[in-house]
């Protein structure tokens, strides 16, 4: 694991800078990563990803595997070449995937089966197999099989618990390439002592990172809070976190806050095309007729292409004739909003001051945020 | 008119090459003009088509007056800034998209009935009219209401290039505003002696430019190629010409060669859309599956940011998987193709060689070229 390396470079209560070192460069911690499901991050190119300081990126396995395939991928150099991303990437192992497709698949202690979304093809995912379709896709970080249960569920729970623990040991055992991190990964719903047991079992394997799964999937803020709490202690400091599928801007603080150094999620993509605008003081609906001769930018605060460039009518112009770049401005513009308060985050917490930067970050949001969209 | 000057710089054969000063910045002709009908080029932001060396964009008068609206973007600032382009700007009259409302448009002496594809509201364009829209848009360039008519409708066509030099008249005496320059429109149809009847007319209103219209609107190539070689000697040498709606590359080779300077086309943008890449050697459809496998950038000669950076086979699974950045990308290479070949065609004027040039590129473009899509 020469080529994969986290340095710790500050804590603050239990907030933590880090350095993580990859084959394809180093990420400043904590960070966000944008989603780029199908090998692009939906409406925007490699080049404005980079513009906008995003440094690390997510792709999902199980979509590549089905479409265009991880062989093909492989064959034409990776995922890195195919998507002309150079940067680190991220692949998550399908599972995810794979158990949201209610009704089309079957879990067993080996695998799950199950049928495409696409065609309705039958496939089989094993832990064996997740790490080949991730090794062919050759993301500097890679993860374990996991299984997501409904959070409250204490028996499913603790029984996908059990299965995420044999299935990342199966995982370890099948990884061949020593240019990619493997990371384990947590599970055990809302119930602390399951969470516990699992972080014990997942830090165990000494994977150069663990990842935290099953949250943000139905329970309440206050449970992911617990939850994160419980795990701090549990986990090495030595070793970077990963919260996965996380990324509202509350979220994050609140991540950060309990010792998360990676988050990823399709929010601020997503929203971009739902035409929402993400800002430090809440939410706005950009096809909403109060921007209609709105000269300022999104927030007038942003160092964003789209906020340097273009007003608020501009934007509702786009949206109401259709225009798709639209979502390339909004997409610009969340995500930088999301990777410029991580890098605030971090300055914050190099500096000590990182309980009062989110202590006065929510305090604004919250204030200003509109219902839940 | 000092805002606005055109300096001929070279002549080999009937082609030009020359320097177009405008209010924001100079032109290098000839030069090929994206479209950006509703205030954007679409998929593109300004950035991009920077980096791609676009150097004028064409705007729709009849979309902008219809929406956003032309008041609200002269409230706004205008459209450079309202599009955040702040390079050269076209706009046409609004006339040639009313004319195509079949069925939904009367035309008189005095202007032109329309009900609006958005929402059938009824609304009046007169040359006073268009004057006023587009100097509220504030393009560098702007144009004199006309009447296209069916090319070979001999009778019609005079009729509609008679309106045409009363409504330029008119035009030229409504504009109030000196930082913009008015060209007339040279109508005729396939008609030698109208096209020549109304050269003349349009060069004696001493416009600072003179636009040709009524080609490729079904006429033949043999047709436009004649009528572009009766107005050659007919227009002012040092005016620059403006071929309207025109850009396939043979075409603008064509034109070229014939004394055009400006062009603009919604093909390459369209194309791209539809899944098409332009190249020197004719065209690729993307989403065929001969390139599932094709580690070749569309076209390895090309020096444009889709070419140096993604394979064939990454734009065909954007393609296949419907995702937006394949509009961008084909966009950008599509654009820089035309624009590449007319910095290749300016090249060859300056240095004598614009037949040869000319010849050889269209021997191998036709030789590849694949029926018209």
């Amino acid at each position: 694991m020469s080529h994969f390396h986290f340095e710790l470079q500050a804590r603050d209560g239990r907030a933590r800078a880090g350095l993580l070192h990859t084959p394809h460069g180093q990420l400043q911690t904590p960070v966000f990563a944008p989603v780029g499901t199908q090998a692009t991050v939906k409406a925007l190119t490699p080049a404005q990803l980079e513009g906008l300081g995003a440094t690390l990126v997510l792709a999902n396995t199980y979509h590549l595997y089905l479409r265009p395939g991880d062989e093909l991928v492989a064959r034409l150099g990776g995922l890195h070449s195919f998507m002309a991303w150079e940067r680190p990437l991220l692949t998550d192992s399908g599972g995810f995937q794979v158990f949201s497709l209610a009704g089309r698949r079957q879990v067993d202690q080996d695998g799950v089966t199950f049928r495409s979304h696409l065609d309705g093809t039958e496939h089989r995912l094993t832990p064996e197999k997740a790490i080949a379709i991730q090794e062919n896709l050759g993301a500097d970080i890679i993860m374990a099989l996991d299984e997501c249960a409904p959070p409250h569920d204490r028996e499913y729970s603790q029984q996908a618990m059990l299965r995420t623990h044999a299935w990342a040991e199966r995982c370890l055992a099948a990884k061949t390439r020593d240019d990619q991190a493997l990371f384990g990964i947590v599970q055990g719903g809302v119930f602390p002592d399951l969470r516990a047991q699992s972080a014990e079992f997942i830090a165990s394997l000494g994977t150069p990172g663990i990842a935290i799964g099953g949250l943000s999937v139905g329970e309440t803020k206050e449970e992911m809070h617990a939850m994160l709490e419980v795990l701090d202690p549990l986990l090495p400091q030595e070793r970077p976190r990963y919260l996965m599928g996380v990324g509202s801007p509350e979220d994050l603080v609140n991540g950060v806050l309990r010792g998360v150094d990676i988050f990823d999620c399709v929010l601020p993509t997503r929203m971009a095309r739902n035409h929402a605008a993400l800002t430090r003081l809440g939410r706005l609906n950009l096809r909403n007729s109060d921007f209609i001769a709105d000269p300022r930018p999104i927030d007038p605060q942003c160092d964003c292409y789209t906020c340097q460039n273009c007003s608020r009518a501009y934007l509702r112009h786009l949206i109401v004739a259709k225009e798709m770049l639209s979502a390339t401005l909004l997409s610009i513009h969340n995500l930088r909003m999301l990777i410029s308060l991580m890098e605030d985050l971090r300055q914050a917490i190099l500096e000590g001051r990182a309980a009062a930067f989110a202590r006065d970050f929510l305090a604004v949001y919250r204030k200003h945020r509109p219902p839940e969209i």
